[in-house]
């Protein structure tokens, strides 16, 4: 109830308080109602829909926190959380209306919490996204010293007759992928394990990174909404996959219906230095590559063939490759 | 994406993840529009709404959770953090939607979150809220063994025009009491430090309470949608407080408009032997006990003295007790 209680408690409270009740309010549009009675969190029902429909999604960035603790980095981890959850709404066509954070540690330290906050504010801004509440919890008995765990819920809206479910995919229609920019927030354990078995340390510089392992590691998941809303402007999007963990061959299938399946040419998108270097180091095989990485793909798009030559070549600066396409099958995704 | 999944994945889920995905779809009704394609997480906005507001909140139960942990019971901690979390949105006058719930363990026992997803689905149902999402993380890194921690986000809803903010309150205005039922979610850090001191452990029978430490550390917060929408019915309510840390004196001042105070004449409603003997055991002053704790108040409403007649004398069960009235003052609680 961080943010609720500031528009009472803002002068009582410390400057971390105050910049992180600053942080969330400039993300609050007309439809916070904060200027009803002492409290936030009201948010208006946008108006401009026929049947608006609430899509709701709750998840945390998993092991990725450790790799943030280790490099004493904590804005990142914030951005991640919120496009994560971005990502998982956008699949069924919603755009983001308000996100709440949750961070809970042995002793908060205000200067990570003001940290982890900007980043969850910026990612919000860039979502148009309203941070609107949230619970900071103190729990010595339950989190050692210096630990934290972070866990955020978005609800979003989309028009009752377009919600994008998959159902309308037909064999012959068409895959598209939108690139990833690293690991986004899924096989951190099994990454995590490769570095530390090759001895390296999460400062030691890899040339083929062209950074540091923690600077690879902590790059920020990568927001579709923009991408995603450029492609729906030209094309019908009948189907959106959000790929996490169990990658494209375990997320694909999800909006697949009875009867189909799909094919995934490797080789026409880059795969991303870190996968190859991951696949060496850990001798990790192909499969088991595909199943906890993304491996360069953070979303796929599923479109008709005769809207083919309509998709861009580039949406929001990304490239669109297209990547494969349905078939008739029980539901699995083939790599070819 | 627990919920989320299981509409595809149902068939090859284990035992535990089946039940939980029963648990959930049981709460569901017809707002939940899980017949759209694979998904469920989609909720449609009540029609029957003008201008409908949607209020939020995300929470965890804190350290309640160590005391659940050490009694090895965990279906009452999810109704504690559901029925938190519907009076923190109820105070604004909002009836609960759907409520989302994050589990993080360094390894999931099924047979624990079966139990506490147990607690949020009977708690869910019982407050006519559905359980439409919830995210199961395993961080063997950030967790110890046994050690979780549980979080939950509800949204609700409320006619723009029926928002309860407190900003009509005026001196002269009654306050009434709603009781609790034991500590709720507050103050286990320094209940526990008092049961340890005294070397009890949570087994231990105390004849006062007429039950186990564990017992009375863990009863159910209480929900107040039925007792308050039982009052609702026959007095406008003015203003709501929900008491949780920092107790009466805290929270009551939340919704108090600039130039008003309360006065709360203890001994106008009953004093649970949990909180009597605490402040004797732990040689805890009174004013830090009602600041720790909520002393047998677990909510607090608020009505014009013309409606007072009107105010039942029991709402769902529950005595509703005259505890205090508005005064002129600087926005402090006075105990008289």
């Amino acid at each position: 109830m961080r943010y609720r209680d500031s528009g009472v408690d803002i002068d009582k409270a410390n400057e971390a308080t105050r910049a992180i009740a600053r942080l969330a309010k400039n993300t609050w549009g007309p439809e916070v109602l904060s200027e009803i009675g002492h409290f936030g969190g009201l948010f208006e029902v946008p108006k401009n829909y026929r049947e608006p429909v609430l899509v709701s999604s709750m998840d945390g960035v998993g092991t990725k926190l450790l790799v943030a603790k280790a490099a004493g980095k904590f804005d990142t981890v914030g951005q991640d959380l919120v496009n994560h959850c971005v990502n998982d709404i956008l699949v069924q066509g919603a755009r983001p209306l308000f996100f709440l954070d949750y961070i809970a540690a042995g002793k908060l330290e205000p200067s990570m919490v003001a940290s982890v906050v900007s980043g969850l504010a910026l990612a919000c801004k860039e979502n148009g996204c309203a941070l609107i509440g949230g619970e900071t919890a103190e729990m010595p008995g339950l989190y050692q010293h210096g630990d934290f765990d972070l866990a955020g819920t978005i609800v979003g809206v989309v028009e009752r007759a377009s919600v994008i479910d998959g159902s309308s995919i037909v064999a012959g229609d068409l895959v598209f992928a939108l690139p990833s920019n690293g690991l986004h927030t899924n096989g951190y354990s099994l990454a995590r394990r490769v570095f530390e078995e090759a001895g390296l340390s999460i400062d030691a510089r890899i040339d083929e990174f062209g950074s540091t392992v923690a600077e690879e590691l902590l790059r920020v998941h990568r927001s579709y909404l923009s991408a995603v809303t450029e492609i729906a402007e030209k094309v019908r999007i009948k189907g959106l996959a959000h790929i996490t963990g169990g990658g494209v061959v375990e997320n694909l299938p999800r909006i697949l219906p009875d009867g189909t399946g799909a094919r995934v040419h490797r080789g026409t998108w880059p795969v991303l230095p870190v996968f190859d270097y991951l696949a060496r180091a850990g001798d990790v095989v192909e499969g088991e590559m595909y199943r906890v990485f993304n491996m360069g793909v953070g979303m796929l798009v599923v479109v008709s063939p005769t809207d083919a030559a309509k998709v861009p070549e580039r949406a929001a600066g990304l490239t669109v490759y297209r990547v494969g396409e349905i078939v008739e099958g029980d539901g699995s995704v083939t790599l070819v």
